[in-house]
């Protein structure tokens, strides 16, 4: 499962687990799937050393972690998820701050990077042109004039432009025998790189809460998103828990 | 997998995962088995946006990675393994120091506590009260006279009685209406518990390199020489690599 | 400023940090008292390039930090404690699962225990046992009768004479040269230990939400409470809008 | 304190904590100055119930600490250090993989950035063209030319122009009404940026171990060895540990 992400990014599935004894292998070759969510059950039953018993029965357990959480969420620490993301440096510098995962990332000192470059869409740029003055966060700054169509075509053109340079820049520094790890110094913010990133279920859950906050910022709430698909593909009863919470159901 | 531990003991294999995107179902419809250390490889490539190229090839990879570990072992991290653990209260409080581990423990808040007590061997004990005298940490305190047959075995016996003791003591607390939370007050630190713990396997390497230490209490050793076994044999490119660096190979 | 907890234990105020630039020394020489919440307004503030203004002005901030948590409460984490704690190890075994703090615990493998013992009040026994009836964690078992004065009063006795019986036996192993790792086994988890337990303000607040919580075992409750004095007394901004928060204010 | 690295940027010393109950307050009335390192062998005594003795008796303890590392490190949790950073966000890309420090850099999304960029220098950038060929990772690709001092300057003229137009571009963004967490988009890794940091005594080490070491990039490596004169000055007994362990002493 691959989720596309800003044009030239996206988000794929690599691995779960959370199978614990009785969703795994057994269950596989009895019903041909493996069950992802089973190891959070067991692990909860831990305390009071019993085992899964299906879903019909275990949903309400579940349920009782899940709003309890503040108690007794670390079952949800025996599932988890290893996932590849490609996506602008700038949204990396904001994933990296949940000190939680698991980074693998591309290095620049390595490898010389790939041409591959963020442009905003230009209508997404004119809405949130407007809709900013509700988010401080993302607002304007004062003195700034009202964004204009031309305007806005004008600065991705420009942007355009910068990112030609930079790369024609960058590829100069490589020919002429710049180190690698030096060469980068000019690449813009918007340049997309490459990671791994894993975590237990908890901590993607906790990287949602925050992510798909409408305060985040529209780039990276797009692969929250995205991550968010893949939570609802394999962990099915967990997703739908959290996503009674973030409704209010 | 279960390795009996302490006579009533026993550290139990869970799940593992590490597989990566070519260790896990595909392989399984070709191999017949997964390969959990190939997400270690895939992670570790990621910085070189390559892939697994089979163990011939990416040994050498993984032991580049494993000796740089202060710098690069982050792919260790793309794997892991949940254990079920049973041991006595006072393996479990110098275990769950380890931070970077989740733990689900049974609950004697929830359900009244199995009878089953931890009771040191007779050969053990004397031994130990020998080679103590060389690890500080181990070692009688300076009053006491060398420790004989006749002691060790009259003060086996009297930690027998102890236990009793305190299991009708238990039974007593419960009977009368003392909540369980209460009532376990009494409790020796030899009573065994349960456990889930789940950790990536650079985490687990950490708990090995401190718990096979010779340093450690010879309780807790026993329990990792068992994750051990584990370790050996769900992942064994990296276990070898571990073993070489613990044998200074 | 040391707080006496469950009759023979206590908290006791160690260090703090959090002063910032502005609330440090400088301070000290213009006001005779350092301001240990400075830090998290001058981190905060890191986010606008300015500074702390004084609290008339910054409680805004604090408030804004606070009610976003989610999103902004790295800045609590400029600011700390270091306290000492002496508890039973039951109280510990719950407290050690707490993650992010540092411990640091006074060791039965080096040194031989005191003879300090936790012993439940009759009055509070008695209370807890009838209240247990709302509270599924602290619930008598299904087949226990009410627990009444003459009950209660007898158990206690039974436990005056565990505890001595353990004390005796530990005492019994030391002489008999039983290497002091070992003589614990018998050791009840009402024996009192020490430690010294430091956490950034944020995962503090993180403790005392957990552990001020009435679904918490009283013990560990009683502990809390004792630490929140130390956070009204040396962060009292954080504390006022932590109360707030508690309270639905 | 505050050291200058990369010609615009800086370590600057905030605070520091580690002072336990005898290396504070009473010290400060009676000499004058506090010892942010008395809290370690405070918390290393918490096994032993003992207390600060002086530096002439404990610094055999600090050194068994230090050298037991593995097993008894927490001590040099009790003690920490917060700082003040600015840096090229390349440099900040690597620091942030750091998972155990709390971070609150100053946010583009709230306020426009200063126009403050690294420009390596020429002589620097000339020996690092030659050195890289023995470091892997900091090696120039294959097909690279020698890097020459006409090519070297030549590529720094165009660095000052892709700065340039990367700050107008910025400030165009800004004032045709983009909002300001999109119009960094193009801002290369080469800009400055704040923040502060703060970790635990045993945190900053690790962070020095690794970005100390030869194979770090440069331009951390100098932001590094800044954070070594803060630790060596507000931490000299650990410090003077530190660097007999890193000289093989």
């Amino acid at each position: 499962m691959k989720v596309t992400v800003l044009d030239l990014g996206y988000v794929e599935f690599i691995e779960a687990w959370g199978t614990g004894k009785a969703g795994g292998v057994e269950r596989l070759q009895r019903e041909d799937a493996v069950d992802y969510e089973v190891g959070i059950v067991e692990a909860a039953r831990q305390s009071t050393q019993g085992s899964f018993k299906g879903w019909d029965e275990d949903m309400g357990l579940m349920r009782t972690l899940f709003n309890h959480q503040a108690n007794q969420s670390t079952p949800f620490e025996a599932a988890g998820m290893t996932i590849e993301v490609c996506a602008p440096i700038m949204v990396f510098r904001e994933w990296h701050r949940h000190r939680t995962q698991s980074y693998n990332e591309a290095s620049a000192r390595y490898k010389p990077l790939e041409a591959d470059y963020y442009r905003p869409n230009l209508l997404n740029l004119l809405e949130r042109s407007v809709v900013t003055t509700r988010n401080k966060q993302a607002q304007t700054v004062t003195s700034a004039r009202k964004l204009t169509d031309k305007d806005a075509e004008d600065w991705l053109t420009c942007l355009d432009d910068l990112y030609a340079y930079a790369e024609k820049f960058y590829q100069l520094g490589l020919k002429m025998g710049v180190p690698k790890e030096l060469a980068r110094v000019g690449m813009p913010v918007g340049h997309f790189s490459t990671m791994r990133a894993t975590a237990n279920l908890r901590n993607w859950l906790g990287f949602l809460t925050l992510r798909l906050d409408e305060k985040a910022q529209w780039e990276i709430r797009q692969y929250a998103h995205a991550v968010n698909e893949l939570i609802r593909q394999y962990f099915p009863h967990t997703h739908q828990l959290f996503w009674e919470a973030q409704n209010g159901a």
